[in-house]
């Protein structure tokens, strides 16, 4: 059977009337899609805490500034948590490499930076940079973090 | 107290020793940031199950096209389960009336799209399509729903 026929079938449906969309915490989360992360659990959020924002390596890009826009001028957030971690596969990504074999498959080169880093914490701080440059935040407040997958421990980043 | 802080002061770190980094179901999962879901509880997934990509409204953009090319040609994803929800921030924006104020108000309209939709079930098929379109990605498989946020149930958009 399809895999999602099966998460379908065993889906627990969880209703969340009257709980109000805009985030108790006025938080939003940017993290890793890595499936060895749930920030949720992680940091005992209820429903209706936090927005939570997660793409490859949890790097600010421009998706990530349009979703903070949104979070903080719709919805009144005005504070970030990031959040990137440790064995990440965007963590020493051969970008050019990639690329390279991306366009002898299908001919075409992605546009798009991969958005792979060397350094952890650099690309931890240049994700920060890029929140607090924006000019189409409303807040920049901006705390960033890397979580060790092996013991689930969060290291600040200053 | 600063509301990182607290939940630092209560964060429960979970290890994940030894849980490898490609999801074990193979699969990959796209929703919006919205602070009421839970993709994870909501289709009992086990750490290391599948990618969580999150941004506002769920949208495929090119940061997803980016993320899903990763995780399918660095970590095996195979398949795309895109849930789109009601009562969304993203549905009903009215674009031009925002960037014409954060144009007013920060004296640089955002070069890039809001990704607002007036039609929920048409923004599903919009994003299945980008994904089934996308020249990058090795996997097109792609299955479209509605999570109704009142009673946790999820319509599959055909």
């Amino acid at each position: 059977m399809d895999i999602i026929e099966q998460l379908l079938r065993r889906a627990e449906p969880v209703g969340h009337f009257g709980v109000p969309a805009p985030p108790r915490l006025g938080l939003a989360i940017v993290t890793c899609m890595d499936a060895r992360i749930d920030p949720v659990r992680h940091l005992g959020l209820e429903p209706g805490d936090a927005h939570v924002l997660r793409n490859a390596g949890g790097v600010v890009t421009d998706d990530v500034i349009r979703s903070l826009m949104l979070s903080q001028r719709l919805l009144g957030t005005r504070a970030v948590m990031l959040i990137h971690h440790t064995r990440c596969g965007a963590h020493g990504l051969a970008e050019e490499s990639v690329k390279n074999q991306i366009q002898t498959e299908t001919g075409i080169r992605p546009p798009f930076a991969l958005e792979g880093f060397a350094d952890l914490d650099a690309d931890v701080r240049q994700s920060m940079a890029r929140i607090r440059h924006s000019p189409f935040l409303l807040h920049r407040a901006v705390r960033g973090f890397v979580l060790d997958v092996d013991d689930g421990r969060l290291r600040e980043v200053g």
